[in-house]
């Protein structure tokens, strides 16, 4: 007789698996991918280096990534079916058409489910939808704004090849680096919402692509896929130092939640705010005091409005800084967060794949106790 | 400080949220929606009055239904954008195309995020969200052998006229109503991987086509979405009667899963199965006799060579048969599946809407203890 398990709503603390990706200690303020400080790869590594990490678990030699390089190369450029398909869809949201264009392309490719391939055939479908997530993104941006597509620069490291194909120009080598290391910050953290949904649904043994495609729905949820452009807008409304305080109180007394603050997990300073407040302070805008002083005055007024709560930035709040400063349109912050994220999807998509275990939860029946007659005829009354 | 609950993996009896939709009793060999047992709404309702029952928690009057349908039939019609749109995707399988095209047309229309809408828009979604799958397939399905889409056919119910729409034929009422039977039997069933996917997405807020479209890629997984086609296949190769039990444990000893038998929850006759052989009963065919001699002999076999393991026909088994009977292309057996679940996935979500707590859960860390330095250039060695 099978006896079943209460958990808290939101699986709260509730562990689902084993993981050797990484973890977040919350209580700590410390995150990190395998076995290295997240915040130390940024600063130390390129985003390949990083991604390889995720993929391979392990740091690659000099001679691995540049192979790993030339296998993702190609996967950078549209195919010219998806260049005829995204015009179709450049009238949806960044994200919702990168969950259309994704979808498209995956199947196209065509992806095999999961359950009935290699580690090395599913590696290589997530290296394709890696490389391709931001190759959409970019394509679907200037379509919109009316421009062509551009084609990689194979000149250019990730961060600034990525801006590039966004903007048409070639950033500078501080704002490519500083959109790197938000990329880098930004690849994995716990079993997250999006993540937790790609786990899922590579349980059933589905393809990668249709994993990623469910992550990125997931991301798109205002409780999960941050407010970066959010946290700058509030900036904007603010204006100045002076209208900090009147701004913050007016927001709390409406009960509306102040954008780049607080986290479900970190209960002390996030690493990746401390982090990109300091990549953000390399950057030249006046845009970075200002958002200092507002940070300083909102953690203040937070702890005295809600003692206990322990708010602190979170990772949006200087990300839409930093992304602002580095010239990518607010419009395009989220999807720049998926352009990383997915390499971490991806890592988690390819450890739940080495388990044959479906995730099948249940649910607590607590309606009108059955079986009640149906009526005749099936109408009501 | 948080204490962490460990729980089994894959979540199995672990109850993870309350619900007024339904539940199965996988012991008794009973699964229910609402108050009403599933078996009996099929044998007593039409399609449209349980996908009515599912979203407003009653069954109908008969003004109510009228107003259901109307509000339904424009959605059933494809837009002139998506119509344009689905010959890029008529190459990819089904599932696939099926996966892209709801995204795009739910992206299209646009939906808005759960959290910031309320409950009649959100319903209003699920009733487009669910009346354009049966039209983007059954369009899919034609375009990819070389036919144009058809219009559905107001005259006829909604069994009647998904066939008519995939065949171009209208089918015979027998076959209609033994489809309207298999659709109502499958409409939900628990929190299994899909639908626990709708969930996860739809808890962070974001809009009802990205929990569906997640929720279409979990379905497409091997150890999810059914084997309708793949258990009719298994009655191909054993061909004849006296072949069963040589194929069946030739199959066994390979290690092979035997399809369409075995179910995750239930440990006795699953009532789907037992309702369906009765449904193919009424239907002409010799498969159908062939069915059940097999299934007989698989039983025993199955008692015999894996005692206590309980293995009886699932769902796909007599579906499979009562498909082939009513004329539906084996390609389309798990696609037609999704036009039915995709009405359990919809009251799923609207439930899960009601809820502001995001899903969340934890991993336990079991890779190399962190932090290992980053070495300088960020290379292995």
């Amino acid at each position: 007789m099978p006896e079943f398990i209460e958990v808290p709503k939101g699986l709260d603390r509730v562990i689902v698996a084993d993981t050797e990706i990484g973890d977040v200690r919350g209580e700590e303020g410390f995150y990190h991918y395998r076995q290295y400080n997240a915040v130390e790869l940024a600063e130390r590594c390129s985003f390949e280096q990083v991604w390889y990490l995720m993929t391979h678990a392990e740091l690659p030699t000099r001679e691995q990534l540049d192979a790993f390089k030339a296998q993702v190369a190609p996967y950078r450029t549209l195919t010219p079916e998806l260049r005829e398909l995204l015009p179709h869809l450049a009238a949806a949201s960044p994200l919702d058409g990168l969950r259309t264009a994704l979808s498209a392309a995956c199947a196209a490719r065509p992806m095999r489910p999961l359950l009935d391939i290699d580690e090395a055939a599913r590696a290589d479908d997530a290296l394709f939808a890696c490389a391709v997530t931001p190759a959409i993104l970019t394509a679907m941006w200037r379509l919109g704004q009316g421009l062509d597509p551009l084609d990689p620069r194979e000149d250019l490291g990730y961060a600034a090849n990525y801006l590039y194909m966004m903007t048409g120009e070639v950033p500078s080598p501080e704002a490519a680096r500083a959109i790197e290391h938000y990329l880098i910050l930004t690849i994995d953290h716990g079993f997250n919402a999006s993540t937790f949904t790609a786990r899922v649904i590579a349980s059933t043994g589905a393809d990668l692509g249709a994993a990623l495609v469910g992550a990125v729905g997931a991301l798109s949820g205002p409780l999960h896929g941050g407010a970066p452009a959010r946290a700058l807008d509030a900036l904007d409304a603010i204006g100045g130092p002076d209208n900090i305080d009147t701004w913050i109180r007016g927001e709390l007394e409406a009960g509306r939640r102040i954008m780049g603050f607080g986290h479900a997990v970190y209960k002390t300073d996030d690493p990746r705010s401390l982090h990109l407040r300091e990549v953000a302070d390399q950057l030249d805008g006046d845009i970075v005091d200002f958002a200092k002083t507002v940070e300083r005055r909102v953690v203040e007024i937070l702890a005295e409005v809600k003692p206990g709560r322990k708010l602190y930035t979170n990772v949006e709040f200087y990300a839409g800084v930093v992304m602002e400063l580095a010239g990518v349109p607010r419009p395009m912050f989220t999807p720049t967060f998926t352009t990383s994220r997915v390499v971490g999807w991806s890592a988690n998509i390819l450890e739940q794949a080495r388990d044959s275990k479906i995730i099948r939860p249940r649910a607590r029946y607590v309606g009108t106790p059955p079986p009640v007659p149906v009526p005749d005829g099936g109408f009501a009354g």
